[in-house]
């Protein structure tokens, strides 16, 4: 990669954030603002954000988007979330004069090109990056390069199912990892148990407390991160048994109650992987670097 | 790749296989021997049997072992087919003359390669084979090259778990889709469910009996090839979600069976995957090439 500052955008539902970048993922300055859902209205706006940066070389500019992205045309064919179909967002952006060339990416994929710069710091070959929040997302590096599939949607790994007859799924199917360890389904199962004890959920509920509580010993806190943990370790296995990776990242809010998800995941893994592969990977916790999705966008620009 | 001559060698437990393949995956010769589990007197017997194809011009060998394969080292680490532990095969063929550079892979990913070339004339860009014949095999070819992960061990789509709680498999996991698809398994289930009904498992039992029977409507049989067609569209979806491929191929004899197995297996793809990816792969029916190993082993050498 040669050196020098690329224009990263992280564009959510919610927010859009904008960084300069260094070519080792140091983030030179970054803004945010409040995304609009009109995409020239939010093209316009973003060019006003980082007037002040464009005075300078820029090499580029890569944008991750949340939802089904085309990579190869640089287009977003849906998202849900900005309420967006088949924006054509490269060229959008290419009128407004950002700094070419332009890169588009799903981004939960440039976030795993993030975690592999900034966590990794590129020392790891074939890298799995699976991130614990809400939902379940997914990305892989291989060969120290961004796996993207025929059309740029690769990775879904929250959606692989280890359980067909289980917990229905926002996607549509049925038992995939995302159902055992996205925080929401956390949260149903949680309602769903303390119901069956006849007890009422707490208003204020968050993984967070039930890390808390598994330390202090409580029980239905530890069954949670029991039965998180071991699906865990089956997807992990799944996907040791598939990739052969060397190295696997946990990422996201959830990935703070790995000590307890490890624990369960681990004989889960022990069982199900071949010694060599199972050997050869380290499971590694991502320290929660808050950038990996705007840092891997600008890092789209090689 | 280069035109010109390269010598294969399919290495199983009972057979080896020997060919000169044509850069097109075209075999010129074949030659096959019995198996001799000691390494040295089996490179000198292989040796003698290529002798008359050694006088001309070839670029190089390609070995598939039936095992775990350290392909970086060209040795196997262990073969429980061949009673092998720590054989620095590679070695064994240069001192014995083997036409160089010589190539040692897992023989799934030699016959993954073999149909990326034969079944598929290379027309594809990512593709994922799945052998269903005895066991469930597997493997993977990304960006129109082999991919073997960290240590050689990739691709062991057989032993994905769609069912942690399923079925105990030989590998020492269970659910795996090799416990709901391999023969040795589906025997398992008839004989469970014939002696369920009260009645005896015939003496001759095939899977093919089993095709036949389902296609005059035998009750039984379908629900034998429903419970695999299902669990099939699982892992094949899980696939999809994971790879984003373009194709997708089923080798093996079971695959013979793939009409009643894609019937259930669709509608599983169908709730289980994103619109995109779907749309975007196919699900191709190898049409039986026996060669497969032989010939992706030679054409390890590019």
């Amino acid at each position: 990669m040669r050196p020098g500052l690329r224009l990263g955008v992280d564009l959510g539902g919610t927010h859009v954030k904008m960084a300069l970048v260094e070519r080792s993922g140091r983030v030179k300055a970054l803004v945010q603002v409040d995304t609009v859902k009109d995409p020239r209205v939010l093209v316009a706006r973003l060019k006003e954000s980082v007037r002040p940066w464009l005075g300078r070389k820029l090499l580029g500019t890569g944008v991750g988007v949340a939802g089904d992205v085309d990579p190869a045309q640089g287009s977003v064919r849906f998202s849900p979330n900005l309420g967006w179909h088949h924006v054509p967002l490269k060229d959008l952006l290419r009128s407004a004069g950002f700094p070419r060339p332009l890169f588009v990416e799903n981004d939960a994929n440039a976030a795993a090109w993030g975690a592999y710069h900034l966590e990794m710091k590129r020392r790891c070959t074939h890298l799995i990056v699976l991130t614990l929040g809400t939902g379940v997302g997914g990305g892989v590096v291989l060969n120290g390069r961004l796996y993207r599939g025929i059309t740029g949607s690769a990775g879904e790994l929250g959606h692989v199912s280890i359980d067909p007859d289980g917990t229905p799924c926002g996607c549509g199917s049925s038992g995939c990892l995302e159902t055992f360890l996205g925080a929401a389904y956390l949260k149903d199962w949680m309602r769903r148990e303390m119901e069956r004890q006849g007890r009422k959920m707490p208003d204020q509920w968050s993984p967070q407390d039930m890390h808390k509580a598994a330390r202090q010993g409580d029980r239905m806190a530890l069954r949670l991160w029991e039965r998180a943990g071991r699906a865990l370790g089956v997807g992990l296995a799944n996907f040791i048994n598939i990739f052969n990776p060397d190295t696997i990242l946990l990422c996201g809010g959830i990935a703070g109650a790995s000590d307890f998800l490890l624990r369960y995941a681990r004989p889960e893994i022990r069982q199900r992987t071949f010694q060599t592969p199972r050997r050869a990977v380290r499971i590694r916790v991502a320290k929660g670097n808050q950038q990996l999705g705007v840092v891997g966008s600008a890092l789209l620009v090689e």
